[in-house]
């Protein structure tokens, strides 16, 4: 099963690809998708939504996992984020892949055993569980593994209590 | 020239596609893109795409005109819009159109004169001005031709005074 995890933000989206056999997980690609801080939101959002496009088509992966947002700073900033995440999630169901969503404590929980864990012991377990030569850079894209991470644990979790 | 007015909403999106020689506008086309509620976000913000590239293909507007968001209620309820209207800047970009922002004041002072004007008489006055038999339902609609008249104005009075 291959898992797509994805970190939201208008100049930087983070990615990251893992693959499970259920017992091993392997990360394929990670890294972000950066605009120039010059680009109209419009076009930042073509431009994540083609280079999504891409990885997508390129790994086939079956599962989007993405940051549930439950709190944000003002309405403002909860628009812009909106629109990046509504492209990312379109993106998704048109490639034909499931959107699962998972709350920032859950991938921290998940990932480092506790849910409040900062963003440089997220990459330092995320390096550790992928067997990476060092930390994933930059944290958007450790952060986008976390959720992959988070959403192969939960798949197996429920295939063990037959959820799924 | 041909512009494309969109009413965002993640259950029902307005839209309409107004044409003018400079002097004289016409409504070619006008509706709503309605989602069940039963749909996820995702697929809701799927089909909104699917049906504005639809539209976008068969008239060919050079301008895509949408109400810019100022206020929400709460950081929810902007998230969401946030998502759909991202998909829709999206689609326009993708396509080739021009995104321009109108304050939902511009647009009721435009079409009306009046910058607190209710649903019903936006209604009435761009029945009025485009011409139509009875007043464009629903009124996301309306809404949505009253974007794209607004935009018709404001790009007729910037070549007046020499802007574009």
């Amino acid at each position: 099963m291959i898992v797509l995890g994805v970190d939201s933000g208008s100049l930087c989206t983070g990615y990251g690809v893992v693959q499970s056999d259920g017992r091993l997980h392997r990360a394929l690609d990670w890294g972000a998708i950066r605009n120039p801080p010059s680009a109209t939101q419009a076009e930042r959002l073509a431009n994540i939504c083609k280079n999504l496009r891409e990885i997508m088509r390129r790994f086939s992966p079956s599962i989007l996992a993405l940051e549930g947002v439950f709190y944000c700073k003002n309405a403002q900033s909860a628009l812009k984020l909106g629109q990046v995440r509504g492209v990312v999630m379109m993106a998704a169901v048109e490639e034909g892949l499931e959107v699962r969503e998972f709350s920032p404590a859950e991938v921290k929980l998940g990932v480092t055993g506790y849910g409040r864990a900062d963003k440089a012991q997220v990459q330092a377990m995320v390096k550790a569980i992928l067997g990476l030569a060092k930390p994933p850079e930059p944290h958007d894209a450790a952060d986008a593994l976390a959720l992959a991470l988070c959403a192969l644990n939960r798949q197996a979790w429920d295939r063990k209590v037959g959820v799924r």
